[in-house]
């Protein structure tokens, strides 16, 4: 590792990386933050209890199952996975068999950005996908690709999977899920949500978590806390508890089951209380927010998507954008919609933004 | 999670266990242990750091690498993983095609305790067993499974799989592992090595952990770091390179490619540095060996298998052994090997051992 | 194929084969016979139809499913396959998850003789072997199996099969069958009945074939036909239509669905008209029946299983056993039990079982 | 089956069919004509042989090896297994990993009618599909997906896959092949054809077998057998031995190992000798342009693509293409590229065609 993924990680990049670059010289990724306070003294603290039971037996791991079916107001189960390749991939697995199908937008991250990982976990399910404005799926657009087939020789959709917030930066409306449910119960789908950055729509659409999950009508939710501020880990949560039945089983083979459980789940208090994960989350939607309204206003460069949740896209002149690379400004050609994807964490700072866009102006006028 | 995977738990454990017992109250497993503070503050300081790229793209993952290259003197690829059953069952599906097999011994955890991983991973590999005394495999026991089938109605054997130290606490000498690897290669066999307590051999047999590796024929080496005071994560260790070609991506697609990365490979360097792991290990081995020497002084009390590492396998008196359950210790009753497991982590204190060996001694005087 | 697969099924003798045998100087397999009459003149004239709908949907599909109704009794489901590696494994693949296990006997086919089929249908699950006395699964030994584990580090039982008749040549009677059916409802296990020699099985207890099956407990059953006189093709009947659910995609994506699949399903119509299934299997066993009389009257010869079916397993003198092979005859060393399995065909001819029986009189006379 | 499959593939016309056509009265698929004489003489002799060895290891199937040895002028490893699903799918996964893709054409038979069968065999491999005119993939398309990514979270191309002819009746040249193959090895693909219809792509283009595979760079055909007038059964051939390694393996696991195997082997002499393969193409290949010849002359209709092989689609005027129907035409409505497939059999009559245009004719006249 190392070297080698180094390697490849940077053609992902496209663009050659600076060797060092500094700290907070970036807007690449919410993954390049590292661990909140809060999660980071739960995790300690998690420490200093001495032994507990491995497994998920211990008391930490209780404490946040108990603490996450509050903040739902359901009688959830949930489980512990390392990240949402693996939160994703076995939630999607647990609710199709291999010659089922799983519809999704064209730029879900399980489709562009999993490696595969969903037809693995479910033994070869089909990921079928369908366009949508803003990153986001229709009632119409699922009704089609429902509709366009129903023979043997092609796999029957059996999951409609959401990704709140998008790829894109937008959030789904409360009504919007409600309909995408209401389509997929009528046409016996469940309904799966990617919440990676679930937090981030949670704080925008500034309604209580269960209305934009269960209440809504989603099934499963995979609930994101790297991208949030822990130093691993997703929630898969499962409200129609039928639906969770032997899913420790499916964890346990998939290598997904860890044995010093609370050194997962502990950090997740950390976030639960007080509502950690929405002050990080607010926090980088604002610095999204400042950085959209710093970069609509420099003449030549464009804002892409509805900034909604914590990232930009925006699309800078080829010169600037080369020119701040050039700089040691690490950011993404976003793959699949083009132009730049500027990503804030819960630790940006606005100092940062206000670089960046200076530079950007400067090269703009330029 | 949390109160459904406790029932099933409690289950394994085939006795019931007290609500909350208190802490080191136990020699269930080295798992129940936490984080030794070396690991710990590797962590913290790589959270001091501010923002790393992620996905291995850091300079703590890259400075692990090379660390891990240091310690067995060769230039070998190493992958990060978040636990053994992802480990050892990845390992072996880069090892072998679904319709191969891999030699392991009857007692091997692959077999008994991971729920199908390996043969999900390979999708489909099957694992053939072999008997042998003190859990270890011998050239005679492979060779007679490697001989018995020829035909293709029977997968065929492409890997033999040794756990360094045992799932009953031996350990392999290097003349061993040398032997197993020799009629491997005569038969076309990778060697893979289960290392979740590759510490604890090295330690007992005090050599260069190259000897007991690359050295001796071992092709792909699971180093576990868990049981030896991290929070969570193995590696996987390829000496011969050629062997990890596209293993990034296999680890992806399985949900195995941590995105922050550093708070995986960090605390490796909090083992690593100054020999801590092997510190920890040697603690735990000598706890063994206490335990051991009380218990066997103990008239009714006999040592089941050659206590090598960090478990003793002790046959207690019937009614002692339900006694120190009443009492509130937690052991594993040991599957398919019967009598008591009493495993020690790298914090075990002297005198929980002597506390449970006067218990022992007590019930079986009375 | 054809050389290479010549060599590797060779070696499954573990003696070479003289090159050319002449015909019928063999006992080795049922699977070496042809097709039978009435079977070849249904494939012929189903294709003196012309042209008919693919996929299942044509007039002779529809005729024999009908007719498997019939014979069963109920309103069953019925799928047509290519081979009883593919009927098995998809059947207990739509009973179990990838983190299940299905209990079988030490000698079941699906263990010993399909390459790992069953694990890669079903994305992993694990058998679970338990003993038996005649190749006879018992209702105590599935309860130890699955009251043998309850944590999640293992599979969980899911399935229990039984081959009928086994793979020793005897057979479960109606009361066998219902026992274990027992046992296997309150375990909330499925009944799975491999019939690859369901006729012979039939013939020899002489019930209605809804005795042995659903009305005695059994969920599905692979329903043998190429070993009763047909060129290609099992049937997986399914007695619980709910379990068929989706069961045309599993097949499809699997590969096995025939596309000109009446001639697949037609010859059935040959073997099920005027019960030449049952005479088939009738004559079969008569065979086996004459060779077990001639060879138990030889001094030095021991018969080692009930004959029950169409397989006698004899204990043949060393010497006699190789001087039997020199002169051509061909016939298996039965792996796993020893001795010689002297397998007869629906159109074995008494005088080859008399030629046999005769010159092994004499050679251990000699 | 029958009744429940006869639904599912209805839909798939997405109008009903009357519930008996008359005999021929469609022009819905090559697979729904029967046996040709030669292949039904070949497998009646087969039986006619007595016994013979199982599982391959039979006269009738080493020679239909050889002559396949012969017919491509080359030492290639020749498979037989049940159908295109099952051929295309393993000879894809004997050429890449799970984490691996399969660049095919946006219409590629695996991608829209296997129902995730290559994604199955293969453990998750993905199919990066690509554009191109009449059907066809080109060089620029598959390069143009190489290299859109190139990063460890997007499964890595490893094999490009042709059909010939392709699946709107198109024939790749020569030269076509060959430069796909080219940029195949600069890129480290492999090369595979999916050959349903192979016979008829050689009979367009008048060229040795050899010329349009291996010799062009073809590294493994799937020689389709079905539709050309065999019962059952298609052969996989590895021009590249080496890549064909524990093949045989795979297709036991995989359930497509045929025990009387040489009712799946004789029949292909049938098609082989006398080139009657070639025959039976030419003459569905003639019919084809019949049909072309008299549709284009209809005011009103049009032709889709080029008439290449022994399809013909057309564009119909919608109340003609009803009318048609109605009168028990059965023809496919082209899922994806609109209007209707009108496909010819070995055994297609020229009546029937004129029939067909001539009621075309009257209602597009009317």
């Amino acid at each position: 590792m190392g070297r080698r993924t180094k390697m490849s990680a940077s053609r992902y990049f496209r663009v050659a990386f600076p060797a060092a670059p500094p700290a907070m010289q970036h807007f690449a990724s919410d993954n390049y933050a590292g661990i909140c306070p809060e999660a980071l003294a739960a995790l300690v603290e998690a420490n200093n209890s001495g032994h507990e039971p491995a497994y998920g037996d211990d008391s930490w791991t209780e404490r946040v199952c108990d603490r996450l079916r509050d903040l739902f107001q359901t009688d959830c189960e949930a489980f512990f996975v390392f990240n949402g390749t693996a939160a994703n991939s076995l939630a999607l697995a647990s609710l199709c068999q291999s010659y089922h199908s799983v519809i999704c937008h064209d730029l879900a991250h399980i489709e562009t950005d999993e490696c595969g990982g969903p037809e693995f976990f479910s033994g070869g399910s089909k990921l079928l996908t369908a366009p949508g404005t803003h990153g986001k799926l229709t009632p119409d657009a699922i009704e089609a690709v429902v509709t366009r087939r129903a023979d043997i020789h092609y796999p029957k959709p059996k999951v409609v999977t959401l990704t709140q917030s998008t790829e894109v930066g937008s959030v789904y409306t409360v009504e919007e899920v409600r309909a995408i449910a209401a389509i997929a119960k009528r046409r016996h789908l469940k309904v799966h949500m990617d919440g990676a950055r679930f937090a981030n729509a949670v704080a925008t659409l500034g309604v209580h978590p269960s209305e934009i999950t269960w209440r809504a009508g989603v099934d499963v939710l995979c609930f994101g806390g790297t991208k949030n501020g822990l130093p691993v880990g997703e929630v898969v949560v499962f409200f129609d508890r039928a639906l969770a039945d032997d899913f420790a089983y499916r964890l346990k083979q998939a290598g997904q089951l860890a044995s010093k459980m609370r050194f997962i789940s502990a950090p997740w208090l950390g976030l639960l209380d007080g509502d950690v994960w929405l002050r990080n989350a607010r926090h980088a939607n604002a610095m999204a927010q400042l950085m959209k309204m710093r970069l609509e206003a420099i003449p030549g460069v464009s804002i892409m998507f509805p900034v909604e949740s914590n990232a930009v896209f925006a699309q800078l002149p080829a010169h600037a954008a080369k020119a701040m690379r050039a700089k040691g400004w690490k950011f993404y050609e976003f793959i699949g919609a083009g132009g730049c994807r500027l990503m804030c964490a819960w630790d940006t700072q606005p100092e940062t933004v206000e670089r960046f866009a200076a530079e950007v102006r400067d090269l703009c006028a330029a």
